[in-house]
């Protein structure tokens, strides 16, 4: 079964302070204002509340020196949105850090289970492996 | 302030099927076994329960075709535990691969930050940045 095959799973977040400037989560976000074309449908789109959308952006626009997220009305009041140049550079060079991360993984991965190989079958004890 | 600079945080697991054969739980766990001496001293310093973190062993051990702790009564009633070989190579190999995706992921955001710079105060909504 192809599903039964190990997968490397790589999250990858960017801090300062309290902050998290660049993470999957606001990614994600991104990838949907642009593709939406405005906060409220990527929010939708993300069963996300708009207020929270619209907070995750101003943190990124916060966190940058040129805002990732433009607004038509350059407010809260709805219209439409679009990711700037910056945006487009930010996502993309984020997602190529990601591709990298797991590329690096993968062949890491390799090497540790040739030496330790998995067992023939899934382990056992299904209900313990949710959070770990 | 040095706790402003920005941070790259990796996490990585490796899953099959449902299961969760490595990931940082799981590794934390090995070390802290391979540090205290037995799953409850190791479960004490996680502040976790003893079922638990039994249950995680097992889960590992059942995972791979040789078993990553054994326990010096063969069983579940306490006593004594170690890595074996086995464990050893992989939560070193686990640890190696961190290494290399922390290192690769901070050469990309050296360049992303270079190219996008971070503002210089940090973001303005702090209510909004824990769980992105």
């Amino acid at each position: 079964m192809a599903d039964n095959k190990p997968q490397v799973q790589c999250r990858v977040r960017v801090t300062r302070g309290e902050d998290i400037a660049l993470g999957p989560g606001k990614m994600e976000l991104l990838a949907a204002i642009a593709a939406a074309g405005s906060i409220s449908g990527a929010a939708r789109a993300m069963h996300m509340s708009y207020r929270r959308a619209w907070l995750l952006v101003e943190t990124m626009n916060s966190c940058f020196q040129t805002h990732l997220v433009e607004t038509a009305t350059g407010g809260r009041a709805g219209g439409g949105a679009q990711l700037t140049a910056e945006g487009e550079k930010v996502l993309e060079g984020y997602l190529a850090m990601l591709r990298e991360v797991e590329q690096v993984a993968q062949q890491h991965l390799h090497r540790l289970l040739k030496n330790s190989p998995l067992a023939p079958e899934a382990g056992a004890t299904k209900a313990t492996n949710k959070s770990h």
